[in-house]
C-alpha cells in the first residue's frame, strides 16, 4: 500500500442484497486497488459477519457503525435529514474530507439528494449529471446526462460536454474525445432550441475548452462509434439509454426464441458456443455497472440495485479509477479560465 | 374491381431510384389491393417507359403529368409555392377529395409542409404527427409522434394518442389497444411537466375516449409488448425510435463481427440458417416501411427515400388498408363528443 492512501466511502446497505455483495465486491476492489482504503458503512454485526469470509479485507477497510439505513420508498426530501443512515454518513465522509469518493447500491433518488445537499457543485457548474459507460462496436463512450435533470439549458449542456470530455480521457483513457449533442437531425435547424443554442455555444467555445466537438449525433449512430462523449438532457439521454437496453435485450430475446423454435439449429450451436461467450462478454451489462454522479465536490457512484459482487466491483473499480486520477480537480481546472454563462448571455445579446 | 373504388395518389419522382421502384411498388400493390385505385403523378415520359414493363397497371392506375419534381434540398417554404411539382399535384388530389390518401418517397419536410397547408388538420386536432408500425416481441406496436413536433403540450400527446389507438384498431388489428405515455420513470411524479398533465388528461378522458389507456411506460419495455401505442412528443418519439433501430443494426453487427473472428463458429452456421431467416423476415426493416402522417383531413404517407419496389408497395399497403377503413372519419368521429382542450382547462383551474 502507497504511503498516503486514498479513500473511498461505501454505504454497505444499500442494493437489493447488501451487505453481502458490498463486501464480496469490496473483496474483488481491494486486490485490484492496493493503493486504495475504503471506509464501510453500515450494520457492524452485519458487515463483520460478512468480513469474516475474507479475512484480508481488514487490512484495507474500516468498518463504521451506521444504525440506520435508506430504503427503496424512502422520498429524498425525508432521507436528506436523517444523518443517521449509512448512505448520509457515506457520503458525509466525502464532504469532510476523509474520503475522495462514495460508492451505493442504494435509492437513486436518495443518494443524489444527499449528495447535492452534502457536496455541492463544483465552482462554475451549475447542474450535477448522471453518466454511465456504454460499449459501442468498437469501443467504449460515455453519455451524460442520463436522468438527473429532465429539463436543461443551453449551459447546462455545455457543463455537460466539459465534464464528459473528462471522464472519457479519464475513465476510458481517449487522449482528445470526439464530443458530441445528442439530436434528431443533422442539419444546424432541427431539434429543440436549447442544444441548437448549446451548439452554437460549443462551436465558439471548443478551443478555449480543449474539446475536439464534432457537432450532433442522431441516436442511431451511437452504437457505431461516431462519438466518444454523448451530451443529452436528463429526459433524452435516458429515454436514449433506456432504448439501448432495451433493443439490446430484444435482440438476444429474438435470437433464443427463433433458435428454440428452430430445432435444426441446435445442432450448430456447440460451434457457436466461443462467438456468443465473446459478445456476453463485450456487451455484459455487469461489466457497465456505475453511474457516476459527476458536478459535484467528490464523485457520487450509484451501482446497480440488483447488482452481484463482481458488478459491484466493477462501480468500486471506476470510482477508485478517478480518484486515482482527480477526476474533480480536473474539472475544476478545466473551468477555471472560461465562463460559459457569460458566452451565453453574449450570443444571446448577439441575436436581438 | 368494386364499383365505387378508393383512389390513392402517388408521387412517382420521390426518393432515390423514381419513377422506378415506384412503378414497381404499384405492380406489386394493385395486386393485392384490386379494390384501389392509383392515380400517379410525375414525368408522362419517364412513367410510361417503366409501365411498359407492367402491362397491368394501365387497367388500375392513371398517369397525370407533373413538368417539375421537389428535389431533398428544397425547403419547405420553397415548395409550398411551386404547384407544378410531382408530391404538389399528388397531395391536391387528396384535397380535391378525388383521392383519399397521397403515398410519396420524396423529402420528408416537404411532404410535411404541403401536407399540412392542403389538408388541413381534422377538426379538434391541434398538431398532426408522424407515427410508424414497429415489431416487437410479440407482434406489433404503433409509435407517435415521431418528429413532426419537437415540443408538444399535453393536449397534443392526448390528441396522439386517440390518434394513435384508431391506427392500432385499424392497422394492427386489435381490438382494445393498450395506450401508454413514454416516459422515463413509472412513478407519477417523473418526467416533463407536460407528460404529466397529459397522463391525469388521460386518466380523466379514457372512459369518454374510449381508450385502455395504461399509463406510462419506460423505453425498454416498449420491445417486449407492454403497450400497441406508444405516444410520445416527437423530439422524444424519434430520439427513441433511432435508438431502437441503431440498437437493432449494432447487435446483428456485433454477432456477424463475432462470427467472423471464430472460425470454428463457421461450421454451425449452416444449421442456424433457418432461424436467422425468421430473424430476419420478422425485424425486416422493409416491411415496416411507411411512415404515417396522420391529423389531416386526408392520409400522407411517406415512403423511406431508398425503398425498393417491394418496400414501396409495404407503403402502398398501409395506404390502401386505411383508406379502406376510413382512418380520417374515425378519428374525426372518436373526438365528436370531447372537448380535450376544455378537459385541460378545467384541469388547470383545479389546481390553481
Amino acid at each position: 500500500m502507497s504511503e498516503n492512501p486514498l479513500f473511498i466511502s461505501v454505504d454497505a446497505m444499500g442494493g437489493d442484497y447488501s451487505p453481502r455483495i458490498v463486501v464480496e465486491g469490496l473483496a474483488i476492489a481491494t486486490k485490484q486497488n492496493p493503493d486504495i482504503r475504503f471506509l464501510v458503512y453500515g450494520d457492524l454485526e452485519r458487515i463483520s459477519a460478512e468480513f469474516k469470509k475474507f479475512p484480508d479485507l481488514k487490512n484495507t477497510c474500516e468498518i463504521r457503525h451506521a444504525s440506520e439505513m435508506v430504503s427503496n420508498d424512502d422520498k429524498p426530501s425525508q432521507v436528506i435529514r436523517n444523518r443517521n443512515t449509512s448512505m448520509y454518513m457515506a457520503i458525509d465522509a466525502v464532504k469532510r474530507g476523509e474520503a475522495q469518493a462514495v460508492v451505493s447500491a442504494g435509492n437513486t433518488g436518495a443518494l443524489m439528494a444527499i449528495s447535492k445537499m452534502l457536496l455541492k457543485t463544483i465552482h462554475k457548474i451549475h447542474r450535477p449529471a448522471i453518466v454511465t459507460i456504454m460499449p459501442h462496436r468498437y469501443g467504449k463512450y460515455v453519455m451524460l446526462d442520463l436522468g438527473a435533470n429532465a429539463e436543461c439549458t443551453s449551459v447546462n449542456l455545455a457543463e455537460f460536454a466539459v465534464m464528459g470530455n473528462v471522464l472519457a480521457k479519464k475513465a476510458l483513457h481517449i487522449e482528445k474525445p470526439r464530443v458530441a449533442l445528442l439530436n434528431i437531425g443533422s442539419e444546424e435547424m432541427k431539434g429543440r432550441e436549447e442544444i441548437r443554442h448549446a451548439l452554437q455555444m460549443l462551436k465558439e467555445a471548443s478551443s478555449d475548452l480543449n474539446l475536439d466537438f464534432i457537432g450532433y449525433i442522431e441516436p442511431h449512430d451511437i452504437p457505431f462509434g461516431k462519438a466518444d462523449v454523448i451530451v443529452a438532457d436528463g429526459f433524452t439521454g435516458n429515454v436514449a439509454l433506456k432504448s439501448i437496453e432495451g433493443t439490446a435485450k430484444f435482440a438476444a430475446a429474438m435470437l433464443k426464441d427463433s433458435i428454440k423454435k428452430t430445432p435444426i439449429s441446435w445442432l450448430g450451436l456447440p460451434f457457436l458456443y466461443l462467438a456468443i461467450k465473446k459478445i456476453k462478454k463485450t456487451m455484459n451489462p455487469k461489466q457497465y455497472n456505475g453511474a457516476m454522479f459527476v458536478g459535484l465536490n467528490g464523485l457520487s457512484v450509484k451501482s446497480h440495485g440488483g447488482a452481484d459482487g463482481f458488478s459491484f466491483s466493477v462501480a468500486l473499480n471506476n470510482a477508485a479509477m478517478l480518484v486515482r486520477q482527480d477526476f474533480v480537480s480536473t474539472i475544476r481546472a478545466e473551468l477555471e479560465d472560461i465562463d460559459l454563462d457569460e458566452i451565453s448571455q453574449d450570443m444571446f445579446y448577439d441575436v436581438m
